[in-house]
């Protein structure tokens, strides 16, 4: 299957201000793209691409004052599968863990783990643990938390999520990184593109998502406490502790967002490699 | 200037538990060792080190119900300077930062940096940028947090201290931290030892110290909103984004605390390396 | 000056449920109502008046399974001036207020004033104390909170808005009363109509409004943190610690929002008491 | 029975300072006082008695600067029995609560009942309504909530106590008050005298005790998820919301604490009506 992915972001800076963008494909999807990743800038200026301490691409530059267009189309190929499900990976003792998975289990902004112990324990203690434990993490934020754009904001924790049970799929997965963190399973926080791929067209406009990933047996795994079932085509372009550290644009300054067009959609194996009209929108 | 530094540290384990510990001195302090820097248990216990993601020396063991101790008992060299002073160091433009330095600016548990963006302006924003802005943080810390052991608690945000204004030593540097993020220059948490140096010595058995890193012209230097005046003789352990990232120890499982010995202080340059007789108590 | 005032709320309930109302006129205003202030229901039930520990006049009910309408219009006199401005008052020192003014200086659920003691002291410890410190409070609100609807949430607290700083009308309030009672200035949360009068007329909905009245001299004075300035034909429905106490309906089970017009309109001297068309909306 | 119940408390005030003090036995045991129930001051100055909003005898005065001593000694006719217990009592719809019961279902500053609806409704919504439903509320935190004088702290509301799981009397009833009122149960906080009566003798000092009443049926029953079981001896002096509306004493102004001591002792029927050598302490 061929994706074909990218954005139109504009901001308006009143000041020249530094920013650092996430918007590249995470390395671990590099060979699957049938075209360059490059974030390009209008009008031109000079970007600093770099990898940062989790593994994912970034850009980093400053941003003139006055209007600022970011831009990217590519292919990638995807295998057309769902996200992986395996019943019967098993938790691994924290003993066991590589060392560089241990930072998974901690605090972190948005995902308190300190103050969920005794939570996560009463609620899931009961649960064999492994994949299961996971999956009954997301069955319950899935059937206990609703869903609501207007119920975004930057400083919700997983605190808040747990008390006011209503948010934004950033949200849920906070919760369901949190309370695994506290069940000593390793979580991190995921974004990148999901189009509705095999699942009905969503009447509100396209945005990149967010899901999480569970360390369990040998590796990491997908899971998604917002929609909680298999999904086809994500494209993941980073991750890390929490929305913090994979925020797609992080801006050292002023900066007004004006538009925002995100596209993920199925295209023909020949598809040509140059941008859709839907990006001129 | 010699240093005996140590530590003697007893857990009780109601069952097996994985735990990790940071309890060595940090690696840019490696040459300055006179004695093998060795985390030693009763029982022995197999030990694993590494170093994590922040250039940390950990170790990390599981151990085994029952009573676990915890010593180590070193030399080490030091400069006997007190923290250097530069107040002409420059603020560097976000954009001119090192990549790696980036993540210091951003939230983190403990630095609710989002929420401190207004506050840290209206209260700096005058400030002439660079060492004096750290400074001037440091200052209306000092002058405004009282200190108190009995104000400690593991869940203490950088707001609960900015409303609450009282604390320990964590506590002020997760305020100074937090402010200075906020204001764009990156600061990072630093965890070691602090002997009573040159200062009058402290009544209250001595303890590990915090304070904290800030970033200016071209490398991190010490800042200390507690006490706020240079100090001989620290030595450092580990440096994170806040306490989080490097707890002495962090336990998977019930730990109970039984014994705590620290020792830190000057010895005569021919001191024998064995242990001294004040970490048996 | 005559004002027509009345309202147009419909809940679905999905089940039987008890609920508390405060939709009328509070009983400071009574002689300047020209007609029936009562609060009729569709389907006709049972309704029980009270009148509450703040004086407020309430209504309390069983609302049926289904549909509930709740209407009244109403005539009430204006004097059609503004707000009064007393530059003068002076503050009453604490052991002079009026016992039943004293519970308006502690806290209450949206307003911590224990977490502002240090805040409130540093911010305006130098204004000079009554009247300019209130309106100190107001205009530093003023200048540094922006509205937006998208802003309300049940749980925002005076914290959040003074970290957050942004909010709908009861969140600017909540910090000014939060600060005042912090400065020892009684001050309670105020809501009821606030038509545009005298300004350009706002193009959203016309909702409830919220101010808070602060107590100097030998009375309580209307200020209003969001507009910040004097208005004309304000009509008083209630007033309480904070908007907990005086929320318009309270429901004890599930109800849905349908429907929620509000009108406040000057009409002509002798304008017919039945409702105007305006509410068949 | 007949108890001593009496206080001895001293505060230096650098500066004049208005308090509030809530130390008078509560009006419905006045029938039970064998003795003047009046607070006494050293330097003796003017105080002012009222009772506040909720019913509490309330002193009032203006502190001058310098040391202040408050002291008291009474006697009170005490039944001996236990509190009762009512296991059939039942749970009163909302719609038939007395109007000023209705105030108890609300937040407050320390119970934030709007964080706690779903927690509430997912912990109890199982348990048969009325007595057992508050009973099981206090088995549950009694079992889960670990005491500790060092863990108390002015600020800290249920839901820091609901993750923290550590705290003081005044944090058990603030939890379990907010359940109850998540539960639509109206529940006020209880603060009084307690002494060791038919328990063994606690080895710290005595202190006032927190516990929290719900209405049940058709009056207000005594709980305490702190000791939770029935006890001899409550003499209540207050009841409000939360610890805010009965806090012992308020100062309006610096007011450092030099001195505590509480009597609650049982003592001969025909004990003098004199304060006892203890008080002298």
């Amino acid at each position: 299957m061929l994706l074909r992915i990218g954005y139109d972001i504009q901001f308006e800076f009143p000041a020249s201000a530094a920013m650092v963008a996430l918007l590249h494909v995470h390395p671990s999807r590099s060979a699957d793209l049938r075209a360059a990743d490059d974030l390009r800038t209008e009008p031109t200026i000079a970007t600093d691409p770099y990898v940062d301490s989790f593994g994912n691409r970034c850009t980093r530059f400053l941003a003139p004052k006055g209007l600022l267009r970011l831009t990217n189309s590519t292919l990638i190929y995807d295998s057309g599968l769902p996200d992986p499900v395996s019943p019967n990976a098993r938790e691994v003792p924290v003993q066991d863990l590589p060392h560089d998975v241990l930072k998974y289990l901690i605090n972190s902004r948005y995902c308190e783990v300190d103050r969920f112990s005794a939570i996560a324990l009463e609620l899931f203690g009961g649960v064999p643990p492994g994949w299961s434990r996971v999956q009954a993490v997301c069955d319950w934020i899935h059937s206990r938390v609703v869903f609501g754009y207007h119920h975004a904001r930057p400083t919700k924790t997983a605190l808040d999520v747990f008390t006011e049970r209503v948010g934004v799929c950033r949200d849920f997965q906070h919760l369901a990184v949190t309370l695994c963190r506290a069940l000593n399973i390793p979580a991190r926080y995921a974004t990148g593109y999901l189009g509705d791929i095999g699942v009905p067209v969503s009447p509100t406009p396209m945005d990149f998502s967010a899901w999480f990933e569970a360390y369990l047996e040998d590796r990491w795994w997908t899971f998604d406490a917002r929609h909680n079932h298999p999904r086809i085509g994500r494209v993941l372009m980073a991750t890390g502790r929490d929305a913090s550290d994979v925020a797609i644009t992080t801006s050292f300054g002023m900066a007004d967002l004006r538009h925002f067009t995100i596209v993920t959609e199925q295209v023909p194996e020949d598809a040509p490699v140059s941008p859709d009209a839907n990006m001129r929108r």
